[in-house]
């Protein structure tokens, strides 16, 4: 008989019995990779800029030229042509003289600073006043300061946002290898469920869970994949479980609340593999199974759909990730508890809360529901959590907010 | 002439400029509706559960028939009948009877408590002992707990987060009314700019900012349209500005670093309907403009993809929150600055960052860089904001990152 796990010791049995899959990548354009995971570490290829670039309006020169000018004692300089945005100067900068040069547009060869127009006044006669003398380097981006050939960009496993986008558009990288999604089934069981476009007639209720972990995978990056509503039925439940593990990287069952079919549930992933947990100590989410075929994680969660879902953003969103070799950095937002919060069940729990900004602080009002009501967590803006070994949470106290 | 801005007027400016669309709402299927915005406000229409559950496996009782019952003197009660999973009671419960009933079944008319399991006894004789007496509404989920007729649930606006899925699978609501997505016009300019699939030439560069932008645009909810790269030609450029506020519901051009661009972006602004902006005292993104025809916003962002981004995420999308009358609440995480930064430039001043935890510590390293590196932003954690009239922040000083 397998212990109930405290949730270290599950974040480390993952860690041990899960490989990160050798998923085929695939390429997709740059308008489609936004949230993708990169399938290789991206490396720049050339130089960007392509050439020195002025970062503001004005005057080319060599700063040597300007040395010692001031208001009262202006370099005076010819002006010895003008650079065009998109194009290269046709000559490079002669002596003594300087360049128009608009921001962004590129230096001419032998300039080494730019002097800003507010520093400069048109004598009309075709030469400049300088007044603020020049240092090798200033206004200028050099070619390469963002991008040189070699320098590492991103690192595979990365999950793509915005400015990586941006990134990518500077380099040329326009056909990005990315991991294909991970395929994950999902089943629900109990003789109980109608689907939820269905009435329930009495003693029945709505599936829950099987569209709320798919919208959790979703918004993950994973791709759900539905197996619907299974009745009480181990055969059926078998066959549906070892359909879905040969379809899919990872099958996530739910429900299954009476006594007969979680043992159903723990039978059928012994048959398939192995069984590896029988029992988180986490409030709500304890009677969670977690076993594997091959390296292919076969999950049964609580039918609560609260406890379905933390245990699947606090553990199996983390399995996911390490399956496909992806980053996972969580950053949590602190908060101060509005309210006395009692914990008293030697098991870690989990508390979904709202979050309210007053004038410096940001409060969070835990939610009080009786187990396993969904409405306690639609709206909620996240969730914290008090260790097994802490009796409660004073008004005041410091938390981590989860999203 | 419109004078430079402080980023608090221009969020007042927004607020009285621009008015919620009345944009047409579709309808989505549940499995589509993660991330969409409601269009109107959701109440329920029936009883979540529909009947009374059971929490526990156990014994439906009448707790008046176990009061001072005992280890040394349990109540024995004759098992009157089984409630099966998805079915209710076919009678009331008999009094000084009980009923089995698993975690999740109907309690039959007249009981008002299940005895959890551990403390029965079966004597196999058609009788139960109880042995720790029941109190009213123990181990029970009264029907309507979750939700009941007329319980307001989610508000128009809302952003639909899985939980929420989860929430409307259970009141049965699988047909979602949510708002069209925002079509927004992203219009780059420049001669020095060639599409990211396009080699260089000397002098030129790839256009990151319509890559990027339409990026921010589609994580937010928005539909980016992409009118490509216009040249610094004012006629043209009025053209394609024309078009794309007639098709979409905002335009965003960026570029145009020369004087001469952003004045005719100016012009053209002008000339579609008025001027609202010239200047936001920030830095990177003071060259920023913003006017409007009619209800539809037409914003003029720097070059620089930096400035750009900054700009976007800081003011251009709680613009189009606005627009489309969604919440817009964003908690920022809490982290300690892990070394001094200079400030003193008269404008709010943004920086990238990195986060790493050291411990119980969350620690920002601001990301040093020149003007205009998109690589700066490329794998930043977040960013934060300096004020205006501060000169630098200390090393340890507590700051809010935005991601």
């Amino acid at each position: 008989m397998l212990q109930v796990k405290t949730p270290e010791e599950v974040f480390r049995l993952i860690e041990m019995e899960f490989q990160p899959l050798t998923k085929q990548a695939e390429t997709v354009s740059l308008s489609e990779a936004l949230g993708c995971v990169l399938a290789e570490n991206i490396v720049a290829a050339e130089y960007v800029p392509g050439f020195n670039r002025s970062t503001v309006d004005g005057y080319a020169v060599r700063a040597s030229d300007t040395f010692g000018c001031s208001d009262a004692i202006p370099a005076i300089l010819p002006v010895a042509g003008e650079i065009k945005m998109g194009e290269e100067a046709a000559v490079p900068l002669p002596r003594g003289t300087c360049f128009y040069v608009p921001t962004g547009g590129a230096i001419p060869e032998g300039a080494d600073c730019v002097v800003m127009i507010e520093y400069t006044e048109d004598y009309g006669d075709g030469t400049i006043g300088i007044s603020k003398p020049g240092t090798p380097g200033m206004n200028l981006i050099f070619r390469g300061d963002d991008v040189f050939p070699g320098k590492p960009l991103l690192k595979a496993g990365h999950v793509l946002a915005p400015q990586d986008i941006g990134a990518l558009a500077a380099i040329g990288k326009t056909e990005i290898p990315v991991q294909k999604r991970l395929r994950i089934g999902v089943i629900s069981t109990g003789d109980e469920l109608v689907p939820p476009d269905q009435q329930p007639a009495p003693g029945q209720i709505r599936d829950v869970n099987g569209p709320l972990l798919s919208a959790v995978l979703r918004e993950f990056g994973a791709e759900p994949v539905n197996y619907g509503i299974v009745v009480d039925d181990e055969a059926l439940l078998q066959k549906k479980t070892e359909l879905a593990a040969k379809e899919c990287d990872a099958v996530i069952l739910s429900g299954g609340s009476s006594v007969g079919v979680k043992d159903a549930a723990c039978r059928i992933i012994e048959s398939m593999g192995k069984l590896l947990l029988h029992g988180i100590a986490v409030k709500p989410g304890k009677p969670t199974i977690l076993g594997k075929a091959g390296n292919k994680p076969l999950v049964g969660l609580p039918g609560h759909p609260v406890a379905a879902f933390f245990v699947t953003k606090l553990f199996i969103l983390p399995l996911l990730a390490q399956l496909s070799g992806r980053e996972n950095t969580v950053f949590p937002v602190s908060a101060e508890l509005a309210e006395n919060i009692g914990a008293n069940h030697g098991r870690a729990q989990i508390n979904a809360c709202h979050l309210e900004r007053k004038g410096e602080k940001l409060l969070a009002f835990p939610i009080h529901s009786k187990s396993g009501l969904i409405t306690q967590l639609s709206g909620a803006d996240g969730y914290f959590i008090i260790d097994r070994d802490c009796e409660g949470l004073p008004k005041g106290a410091s938390i981590r907010i989860y999203q």
